[in-house]
């Protein structure tokens, strides 16, 4: 079969991970490809923040847990996270096309032997005073909103397919 | 390169296509990817409606060109387009879950060799009774709603990759 097909079919949501960071180069590939999604009308309006210092990732952690109000690490243990953030001010169509970024991310990780998962919140978290604080340290423009963290590491799991559910296609 | 990689950065959004029609197994390989997008939960509220019936990919276009105010073609000529839906009461991501159907679709369409591009409007043309009278003749429940319209066909352009815009990455 062909590869790219093979990948997009075998890639799952990986819930365990080991704490082997992501170097530098895999995450500058899983970034790249994140930038290469399309964008409505190349709007080009999705911000991506890289995040491995384990401080800032561990409050991340916190304050996504704290929206979901529970007390566990919503990002499973993985030693990266990349906040997908957009601008809805550049485009209207700014959920999806930071979605279409995490999906570009998610493919390309698997494609080098990460594991990744989308971790919803970012939106929460990011509307919220705390998020606002983040920004602004980052240096960005605080009405940025989040559309999601997609959470990468090496993968300490295998899950199998879940098979897809029937009747999901019209042909006409 | 990583051939996968490599793909995810070489999509382009195609807007001229020849009239030659997708033929069956290429299609089915290209919903296949969509359906094993990730979903929320795993809920795979996603429905993927494809046509290549003419008449009917004729009244999808001219039903997108209203809301758009246009009388141009805004599917560009392609032969076939898969209507991506998502179901509201399955799950409240559901742009973000059919964003990423479109996602694999674009991206299993390049690796095919074949064009595609988002169009949107799906959301306003099933919002509307138009819309919903199709989804009645289609067999599907009413309160399904439009993510977007991918457009597929062989390729009668080569685009040119436009450059990434500077300063979307930041490092933590």
């Amino acid at each position: 079969m062909n590869e790219i097909i093979q990948s997009l079919l075998t890639r799952r949501s990986i819930r365990r991970y080991a704490e082997t960071q992501v170097p530098d180069d895999v995450l500058d590939t899983v970034l790249e490809a994140g930038l290469y999604a399309p964008s409505g009308m190349n709007t080009q309006g999705v911000h991506l923040v890289a995040v491995r210092d384990k401080e800032t990732r561990d409050l991340l952690s916190k304050l996504n847990a704290a929206v979901m109000g529970s007390d566990r690490d919503p990002f499973y243990g993985a030693p990266c996270v990349v906040v997908v953030l957009a601008d809805p001010e550049i485009y209207g169509g700014w959920v999806e096309d930071g979605a279409l970024a995490m999906g570009n991310m998610m493919n390309a990780a698997h494609a080098l032997g990460l594991g990744s998962c989308w971790i919803h919140r970012a939106r929460q978290v990011f509307d919220a005073p705390e998020g606002k604080a983040l920004l602004e340290k980052w240096g960005l423009p605080t009405h940025l909103r989040g559309v999601g963290n997609c959470i990468l590491g090496y993968a300490e799991e295998a899950p199998e397919a879940r098979p897809r559910k029937d009747g999901r296609i019209t042909r006409v």
